[in-house]
């Protein structure tokens, strides 16, 4: 039985779900949520996911949501598949891409999330431009978090160790959407922090993710 | 060797990692870090959570921060010992478990901890009243995640399950420094909501956790 997402190709949380299941190899049927049309908040979407937020995932009577507990569970159940993205049999090795996987959620996507509305959703799809005010604020925000991130990547190759992990993968998306804005000078300037973002972002199963945003 | 918590008993996420400690029956030392003084500032501390925010944990050589990634790793380390609060041993639920873990950090604590921040941290520490602005802004934001807790406890006794688990547990805290609040009403006008909060707030490991505040 093959799984499925649901979700949009626009969406970072969405993109998140198909970057493990491409890394691993896990054949999947993707479903289109129109976000356009309010798709998310139709009562067929919100049988999957009450928050009415994509993607929603099913792995035969397995229904989950939110993008972080989806790529949790693909990592652990095809565990031997494709790309290892975590290593739960090394307990210590595994605290370290839980705590940058927590870093993500907690210290760097609030912000990092925040300034790519303001930098590209607002113009995009809103067509005004973002906030002036939001943007400082929010650059200085991950310009703090950045500062970290330089000196433990300085020390480690990845976050959470000397391999590519979850707790990398799932910053793809915002890495992604700021390039090419002005708040890009956060990353670039940062010497370790843009190696890690340029090496992970040339990654096959990540430019497969985002194939369907260049036409 | 005796896993130590570097926090402050009035942090809720010091809070967090206290209660997983105590459910487990794993014996761990406090070491206080005065937060008034500043400590969670200090280069000691700072070589412990480079982000400068309480707890850290430390079990041997293996370092760890970030509240929800060190009560994971105890879950999981100490899996035969005291209250089981994970089953990573049951894939399916385990996901679900995890699914209610993120909407714990992504959905409710965003608003719970901002409304609880006015309600309770600005009053207590601050000597000023909560900005009745943002006081509305996060009960109507929070008030939408409770309505799908409801629907949830409705057919589920715990959010990840028929099982107490740390997708509970993680919410004791702002549970906790809301109660008394009048932000406690979204708690109470919702039947379900209401009984599975005074259940968990009532399990012995979290009075044991908050003895020291009620001095």
């Amino acid at each position: 039985m093959v799984v499925k997402v649901h979700g949009s190709p626009v969406s970072g949380a969405t993109q998140r779900a198909l970057a493990v299941l491409i890394e691993k190899g896990v054949e999947y049927e993707f479903v289109l949520v129109d976000l356009s049309k309010g798709e998310h908040k139709h009562p067929s979407f919100l049988s999957l996911n009450p928050f009415g937020q994509v993607p929603a995932f099913e792995d035969g009577d397995l229904q989950l949501f939110e993008s972080r507990a989806i790529t949790q569970y693909i990592a652990h159940t095809y565990a031997d598949k494709g790309t290892p993205l975590i290593t739960p049999h090394d307990p210590k090795k595994m605290a370290a891409q839980s705590v940058w996987m927590e870093v993500e959620a907690q210290q760097y996507d609030p912000s990092a999330s925040k300034l790519m509305f303001e930098l590209v959703i607002k113009p995009m799809f809103y067509g005004k431009p973002g906030d002036e005010a939001l943007i400082k604020e929010y650059e200085t925000k991950l310009s703090n978090v950045l500062d970290v991130y330089e000196a433990r990547l300085k020390e480690s190759k990845y976050l959470g160790g000397d391999q590519f992990s979850l707790a990398d993968l799932h910053h793809l998306p915002t890495l992604n959407y700021l390039k090419g804005t002005k708040g890009w000078g956060l990353f670039e300037s940062r010497q370790h922090v843009k190696a890690w973002a340029s090496d992970i972002m040339a990654r096959p199963a990540w430019l497969k993710v985002i194939e369907p945003l260049q036409k």
